[in-house]
Formats: C-alpha cells, sequence, structure tokens
C-alpha cells in the first residue's frame, strides 16, 4: 500500500483543501464510505482516513455501524454528514414576515419561524432587531437539537452589497448597514454569537439558489426566479450560478416596465411589474384580503379576482417574454405567492410567451414554466449559504460553531 | 542554468500548451523578448527559445532585428505576432450588405470588402453564394500580403446553433444550414479552402466581441451590445465571456416589447422594439432614404427626424431599462447605425434610464451609454473568433493555414 504524503503543517493549504474535498464528496454522496471516497478524490486510503477522522472529531461527519458494499473497494463503515454540530442560521425580512431557519449540514430544514407582522411601520433598526429576535429563538430551539451556528444568513428584500441594503423602495430603506445591526442585535441577545459571520443577498437571489439546491429542477441549470411578494423579486441563475451583474443589482424584474403609462411605482418610474403583479397591486385590483382569500374567489370564478389575475399574468408575460429574449433560460421558475395562483396566472402568461418569445421554445405546452418547490424559500437559501462556507473550509467554519456552542 | 524538462513527442498535449501559452503571451505584449516570456509563463529560457523556434517556423511569430531591454531579463531579439502567415476571415451578412475581412494574428483588419444590396430579394443558397464571391475575392487580395485563412468565422442576423440559421425573420430564413452552404461555394470557387474550418454565430455576439477585443472599453467587461440595423441586435457580455444562454438564442432584445398595442413585428408579436428603433422603422418614421440622410435632417433640425429620433431614443431607453435592470451592466454600448445618430437619440433614452432604473447608477452624466468604436463591426469579430482558436492551438490551425496556401 502506498504511503498518504501527508502536507507537515496540519493546518496547511493542502490539508484545508483535501478536508473540504472529502466533506463535499461525502455530503454529494449522502453516504458513502472511506474507500469509496479515497476512489473518487484521487487521494490513498491512509490519507483519506486521517482527513475523515479529524473531520468525524470536527463534528461534521458521523459513522454508523453498518457495511456498506455497494460502491467501489472493499465493505467499510457507512460516513454520513452530522446532522448535529455545524448548523446555518437563514433569516429572510420581507415586508410583511420575518422567517428565521436553522439547517443541518445536510441541507435539511431543522427548524422554522415565521412571525407575519407588518414591517413597513417600523425603522429598520427595530425590524433587524426582531429579526434577531426571532432567530435567537431558533438557536434556542436548534440548540435543544444540538446544532451551533456556523454563520447567519440575511435575505433582504432589496439591493444589498457589501453587507448593506443600498435601496429596499417596498420597506423604505436607503443604505441600512443590515448585516452590522442584525449581528449587534443578536450579540445583545446571545452573546455567544459574538464574532459569528454574517452574510447577505438579495433575497430573491437567496431563494433562487434554495431552489437550484433543493428544488426539483433536475437537470436545468440555467433559469430566470421569480419571486412574487410584496414586491416582485427576481434572479437569475446560468449554468448554476447566479448572475449577479456588475455591482450585485441584477434580477429587478419587478421594475421592468410592463405599460409605461401605467401607474406610479415606489421606485418613482411609472407602469412597473410590480404594480400589476405584485401582492399588494394584486390584491387591490382583485379586492381580496389576503393571498387565500384571491385564491378562494378565483376558485369560485368571482370575475373581479380572475379579472385581477388573468392581468397580472398577461404583464407577467409581458415582461418574461423579454427577458426570456434577452437570457434564453431553460425554465422561468415562479416562487413566492405565485405558485398558490397558478392555475389563474398561467393562461394569459403562456400566451404572451408563446406569442413573444423568438426562438419558439415557449410554446404553451414545453414545461417551461414552473412553480417553486414548496420546500425552497429565502431564509432556506440563506440558511445554504453558511453551509457552503462550511463545506468550502470546514476547519474554519466547524471552530466557529464550536465557539458559538459554548455558553 | 536550468535544464529544460521537454516533454518527449513534439505533438504532445503538453508541447501543444505551451505553444499557445508562448504565442498568447507575445500577441498580449504585442512586442517582446524570449526572457520576458520566460519570466512571464515560468518556462526555462531554453524551453521557450525551442516553443519560439517551432513558432517561428510555423511562421506565427516574427523577429526584428532591434533589441530591446525595457522588460525582465537581459536585452534579445524582439518577438512579434506575424503580421503575414494565418490569417482569420470573417464574414457578415446582413439584410443590406455583406462585409468579408481578413485580419492577420495581430487582430488588425487588413482586407476589407463591402457589398450593399438587398438579401431579402434572393434565397439563402444564392445569399451564401454571392457572400463566398466577395469572401474569395477578399482572399486573394489577402495572398498578396502574405496572408493565408486558418478559418473562416459568420456572422448571420438571426438564432444562429450547430451551424445553422434556425431563424432570421428579417432575411425570410429558417434552418438554414449556412456553415454547410458557404463552405460548398467557396470550395467550389478556391478549391484550396477545402477543409477549411468555418464557424458561425449570430452578428450582435460577433460585433460585441469585436468591440471587447478591439473597442474603448477599458476596464468594462460586462456589458449590454446593441447592433442597430434593419434588426436590433443584441448581446451580453458577462465579465469578458458572451452569455449565449440555453440554447445560444439570448440577446434578442430588438423583440422585447415596448408597447403592446404597437405596430406588427415580422416575428410575429406586436410591439417589439424593432418596431421603433429598428433601421427600417427609423427612416419610415423619419421619412429618410438612408442613414446619412437621416443624420443630415435632424442636423437641419427637420421636426419629423427628431421626432422619430426622440421616439426611437425613447423606446431603446424603455428596453434598456428593463435589460439593465436585469443584467446590472457597467457599461451599454450602441453599435451599428446609432453611433451616427446619437446626438438626436441620447437625450431621452438616457432620460428614461436614469427615470426606471432602479440602483440609481445610470444618470445621464455617468457615461455607461456609448458608442461602439469605429474599428469594430460583426466580420471583425467573426475572423478575431478564428484568431481565438489558432491562439488556443497554433500547430493545428497553421497547418490549415498552409494547407491553403498550396493553391
Amino acid at each position: 500500500m502506498n504511503q498518504p504524503t501527508e502536507p507537515k503543517a496540519d493546518k496547511s493549504g493542502v490539508r484545508r483543501h483535501n478536508l473540504s474535498l472529502v466533506l463535499r464528496t461525502v455530503h454529494e454522496a449522502g453516504e458513502t464510505t472511506r474507500a469509496a471516497v479515497a476512489a473518487r478524490v484521487g487521494l490513498t486510503r491512509p490519507a483519506v482516513s486521517s482527513l475523515v477522522e479529524q473531520l468525524l472529531d470536527l463534528g461534521l461527519l458521523v459513522e454508523s455501524g453498518k457495511t456498506f458494499s455497494g460502491q467501489a473497494g472493499r465493505p467499510g463503515t457507512v460516513l454520513k454528514p452530522a446532522d448535529t454540530g455545524p448548523a446555518g442560521l437563514g433569516v429572510e425580512i420581507n415586508v410583511d414576515y420575518v422567517t428565521a431557519c436553522v439547517a443541518d449540514l445536510t441541507g435539511t430544514d431543522r427548524v422554522r419561524r415565521t412571525e407575519r407582522l407588518d414591517n413597513r411601520a417600523s425603522g429598520a433598526g427595530e425590524v433587524l432587531a426582531r429579526a434577531a429576535r426571532i432567530a435567537a429563538g431558533a438557536l434556542d430551539e436548534a440548540a435543544g437539537l444540538g446544532l451551533a451556528p456556523a454563520g447567519a444568513g440575511l435575505a433582504l428584500p432589496g439591493l444589498v452589497s457589501g453587507g448593506t441594503v443600498r435601496q429596499a423602495p417596498n420597506l423604505g430603506w436607503n443604505d441600512v448597514p443590515a448585516e452590522r445591526l442584525f449581528a449587534e442585535a443578536l450579540t445583545a441577545l446571545r452573546p455567544a454569537t459574538a464574532g459569528l459571520p454574517v452574510a447577505s443577498d438579495n433575497e430573491a437571489n437567496s431563494a433562487a439558489l434554495a431552489e437550484l439546491w433543493f428544488g426539483s429542477l433536475g437537470e436545468v441549470r440555467t433559469f430566470l426566479h421569480l419571486t412574487g411578494e410584496i414586491g416582485v423579486g427576481g434572479a437569475i441563475v446560468v449554468h448554476g450560478e447566479l448572475l449577479r451583474g456588475a455591482h450585485g443589482f441584477s434580477g429587478e424584474i419587478g421594475h421592468v416596465v410592463v405599460d409605461a403609462e401605467g401607474p406610479r411605482c415606489r421606485c418613482g418610474a411609472r407602469g412597473c411589474l410590480e404594480q400589476y403583479a405584485g401582492q399588494a397591486a394584486l390584491l387591490a385590483s382583485a379586492g381580496a384580503a389576503g393571498v387565500p382569500d384571491l385564491a378562494r374567489r378565483a376558485g369560485a370564478r368571482e370575475p373581479r379576482a380572475l379579472a385581477a389575475l388573468a392581468e397580472a399574468g398577461r404583464m407577467l408575460g409581458r415582461a418574461l417574454s423579454g427577458a426570456v429574449n434577452l437570457l434564453d433560460p431553460e425554465a422561468v421558475v415562479l416562487g413566492g405567492i405565485y405558485p398558490h395562483l397558478m392555475p389563474w396566472l398561467t393562461p394569459a402568461l403562456t400566451e404572451e410567451l408563446a406569442d413573444r418569445v423568438v426562438s419558439g421554445l415557449w410554446t404553451p405546452d414545453a414545461g417551461r414554466l414552473r412553480p417553486a418547490s414548496a420546500a425552497t424559500d429565502a431564509a432556506r437559501g440563506a440558511a445554504a449559504l453558511v453551509l457552503r462556507d462550511v463545506l468550502a473550509d470546514p476547519l474554519t467554519h466547524a471552530v466557529a460553531a464550536a465557539g458559538g456552542r459554548r455558553d
């Protein structure tokens, strides 16, 4: 048997890289053995065993007693990603709710809390403090399951860059240092989270990543993802990567013009898609009290509700036909409130796409328009961003999570 | 001095790779020395010298007598890319003209022929045969300069994939095997071009690549490129790479809807941008006989011409504001007929962008809207695609060019 060529220093770049490689390989497989990992990554068995021991010590992998001979190499103990230990905290702050979730290393959503409330009625600092309170509650519950945060991801409804919400018209936020305010509020509630890495992104981007990683897209890797909320968020995924644009401000399909003479939008322009297909505009137009009420009215074939949904579908089709002509995606995914309303949105929407997309690939029966999976949302996507960091550099992030566990 | 670790076989993958590395290094530098190349690529001086000798033999590099001490290492003979030998043939077929150009390895356009004529009046086979005749004339002239084609690139005004024009509404083409028909027609005229590699792409993509490689974009690597012709073509460049979409059909900004109740387009839909800002629509609306006539009328402040240009500018701004909200580029480049018309298009266009782009980065004085460089067009971009192949694999392509020189 070959001797492993171990790097000299335990914290060397090579070993860090290989720890990540082994952890990601187990993560992708779900269940595997040391021998199968060695065959897959091209390292020797002893090298893989040494890396696996460290990942077991760090609480990132677990062994199960059973043996497993379905893959290359001799049977061995089964390895799995740990469902305790380092976890991702994901927090979505939207106009009319806050969701916090804690996902374990397998990506499974283990704890989830949502509070519905109008975040427009409070200042940004107060909203972020409220989000921190909800997150702290979720972390308490997660601690009972043996999960400790390796980081936090924030999903926010606006233009986000450098940890700051540059602009969120539907919340009335401008230049809000969201990461810092959230971290301060969380640390005040739970001192052990001091120094916890916090990242932030647009909520539409986070929802698209959740769909990509946990949804039912199959082979689709290039798609447009719309999230219908008070605002209409959009995200573009090309070959499995978010297309963020030159300044991180891509995907703002809610402000694509669909009728230049239309109503004034919160962004200052006229006739933005949001003024027809955003939740507030749609409910007002339909005379409905909420999304369930709207679906009930449409189901009862109430003319005003049907007309509002047909109009929203037509405007979605107009904006999406332009986006599809520009980007040529394989699919368009509708998330947020839209999956509940698709029976009534889809006819006008698909008609516009069939008429206006020049490639001819968007016929109504082509199946390119699809609802987001029920299991995906922006909070889960934000949590998954933390998990991606853990997979990319297990040593750093497992230690951060252990620090957070000390209280 | 270290001994070079030469690969054993002359045609090995390693040597091929290193030939490309050295050629690209000289190409990027413009003028350099063996020592500077060695310092740059991390190979030994003798290894670089051996590779340079082969590139000189293949006619891809030339030496000049002067010495050069401005860079790392001791002074040496100056190396430059050859301005004879393997060249790229680029052919743009558009609705009302055909352009053929031959670019040498430095990317310089050495021969250029344009014929203005209405390609809608003939069948696809006839148009491609005509393009081959113009290309053959350009190749004859290029042969007199010591240039031989290493390949041909076709730039075509429609949806192009797999060597075929799937759809070109402005030419009335559907499923035209353009690469094959062009190659057959060229070989019939010049038998020595038999087997010459032919590639094809959308003309807007080719024009965007020409702008990226030879234009004056400076540090800008993420941009949207519009080409105003009979149709309005668009191309998206992200971090220096074309965003082609899932099926190669991205960039169709000419068919983004700007007024849902507008005039019927050749694509079948209503109110496409092309019906306001395409050359035919714009000239008809202005009552002008051609682009120079339109510019003259606008310069004389003729109301009808000014109104048509303002309307085209407003509609361009509407479509572009949506594209910018989706993609967040650093700049938008206007090519084709637009650079000649910018004084009259720009005011309404920049006003729409300032009003509608939510990032707030598109103020009129931000300089993000710019004309395409005079030196770039789709034919040159198509030729440059051939040159990129030569730089990526010098051995194969130099031999192909030598084969083409045998007649």
